[in-house]
C-alpha cells in the first residue's frame, strides 16, 4: 500500500554549493528513513521535465507516511530538525508542500 | 509497479477563480487519463502542510508515467495542450516538475 500522506520538497541549491556537499546531503535525507520510524517510503530525484515550469528547482525529494500524524511525528523529530540545519543553508529556494493523493476529483 | 516518472505540478490559483472553476478543472485535469494512454496514475490533494514552506502553493497534482517518452507524449498531446490553454489563465503561480524517482542516494 502506498503511503496516504505525501510529503514533497523541492530544492534549488545555493551557487557554490559542491557536487560532494549535495550528494552527502541527499544521502542523509535518505538516511533518515532509519532513525524515523514513521517514514514509510522515501524517493528522490533531480528535474527532468521539458515544460520550463520548473522555476529553477532542480531536485525533488517524496517522503510518504501512512498518517498526518505520522508526518507530524516526523516534522518534529530530533533528527529531521537537525538535518533541516544542515540542509537549508545550502539552499537558495526551497518548497515543501504535503498532501492527501486522492485519484478522484 | 509505481510509475517509473513522476510529474508533479504545484499551482495557486487567482483570487476571484470560483470554487467551482477549481473543482471542474480538477475535474477535466483527472479526465486526461481518460484520453491519453501514456498516463499510468492520476492524483492530487491540496497542501496540508505544518512546516510553512508552501510558498503559496495550494494545489498538488501528481501523474505518474513508464517512461519518459511517455511522459513526453503526455506533454504534447492535444488534449493536454487544450487543458493547459483552460489551466493557465487562472493559476497566479505554477511549477511543473518531473523526476526518475530513486530510494537510493
Amino acid at each position: 500500500m502506498k503511503g496516504v500522506v505525501k510529503h514533497i520538497v523541492l530544492a534549488k541549491f545555493k551557487e557554490g554549493v559542491t557536487k560532494a556537499e549535495i550528494e552527502k546531503l541527499i544521502k542523509d535525507y535518505a538516511d533518515l528513513r532509519n532513525h524515523i520510524k514513521q517514514v514509510k517510503s522515501f524517493e528522490w530525484g533531480t528535474d527532468v521535465s521539458i515544460e520550463n515550469l520548473n522555476q529553477g528547482f532542480t531536485h525533488i525529494f517524496e517522503t510518504t507516511f501512512a498518517t498526518l500524524e505520522d508526518r507530524s511525528a516526523y516534522v518534529a523529530h530530533p533528527d529531521h530538525v537537525k538535518f533541516g540545519t544542515q540542509l537549508f543553508p545550502t539552499l537558495e529556494k526551497v518548497i515543501g508542500i504535503d498532501f492527501v493523493p486522492s485519484p478522484e476529483p
